[in-house]
């Protein structure tokens, strides 16, 4: 499986504001980019934190790409949920997409019932944080190939940690957020000795920020 | 007064890890840049943070280059240190350039008289946290034109606060980091809403990263 993350960041490396709220960092050509991205991929993948803060619906991308690049069908969008907290009415269960919920033995069956009846293909996988190299396995039994990951800094921690992580793509806008507390691209514990090793393949203006794209080593 | 804020994180916004202890981010390309603007500058200033941290002496510039601009002795040194926490034994007080400590009138009377016997020109402003437009103008009474300031994160985000940065270089790694704890480029409390807004005047690979330079609007 090929695992692209994307971020937008400010040029401190905050996601948003130590409030959460949502803040637009990027532009317009970044938005399309993104959209060409998600076009690309087979699954559009955000962790619990995300859904909670934003309620994402996960749905748009660039058909004419899609398209062009003989994409079927529609990405289908996954959220990685350890304790099963997507809410029921959440808008990843409008129906327009598959939605999968990457969970673990810590959730009730209940909630995993609750979930399944609201759309959601559930997998199962750990005890009490979701064992991630396990549950992509799954999802690339389900035939997902290329997975488009949309944050935020707790999931994209976890797979850098699981050694899970291809390609990086940070879009870095001209702003200031500032905040010990603020969510950065890459919370987590956070490594210690063994730092995630990047390559910079490119480096290009983009709106009135920066793109920056790594592979990862 | 020109206040220009340079650091080095990682792709994720990171000065060091979560352990705080101190990392080669950038390679020799950017240490030369880094020397050639300390020489250009009449004074280095970091935090007590880093201070206590890192022990820096802040006495390496580029002294080819300084010659060249017509800068004459060496550049000042200067900590922002609220309580009056610089150790007495710091390598900030070898003697080897003037040394300021700026302070508030949280710190002791008696703290201010050692810190003073060991070398600092201690400059008191602010009654708990440094006030750093107050600090500035005394500094600029003494000379003090550019100013160059190698962080940490806390002193950076309080200078924003302040709204006396006038230029942002980032040198950016290309490694992650990770950690909700570590530190960043810009801590502190955080903005909410009025965010610094920057204007990308520079974008250049350098050793294996890259190098932005920002104005500050």
């Amino acid at each position: 499986m090929h695992v692209l993350v994307n971020a937008a960041m400010s040029a401190d490396g905050k996601l948003a504001s130590y409030r959460r709220e949502q803040l637009r960092i990027s532009g317009e050509m970044d938005f399309d980019r993104v959209d060409r991205r998600r076009a690309e991929s087979d699954a559009i993948m955000v962790g619990v934190g995300t859904v909670l803060a934003d309620d994402p619906s996960l749905t748009r991308f660039d058909r004419n790409h899609r398209d062009a690049v003989g994409g079927t069908g529609v990405p289908a969008r996954i959220v990685a949920d350890s304790q099963g907290r997507t809410p029921l009415d959440a808008a990843l269960f409008d129906g327009s997409a598959p939605t999968y919920v990457l969970t673990t033995e810590a959730a009730s069956s209940d909630r995993l019932e609750q979930l399944e009846k609201a759309g959601a293909t559930v997998v199962v996988a750990g005890k009490e944080r979701v064992d991630l190299t396990a549950a992509l396995s799954e999802l690339e039994r389900d035939g997902i190939e290329t997975l488009f990951v949309e944050g935020g800094g707790e999931l994209i921690f976890s797979l850098f940690e699981a050694d899970l992580v291809d390609e990086l793509s940070v879009y870095i806008g001209s702003l200031l957020i500032g905040g010990r507390d603020a969510p950065t691209l890459a919370d987590g514990e956070g490594f210690v000795d063994e730092f995630s090793n990047l390559i910079l393949i490119g480096v290009e203006r983009l709106d009135d920020g920066v793109f920056l794209q790594w592979s990862v080593e």
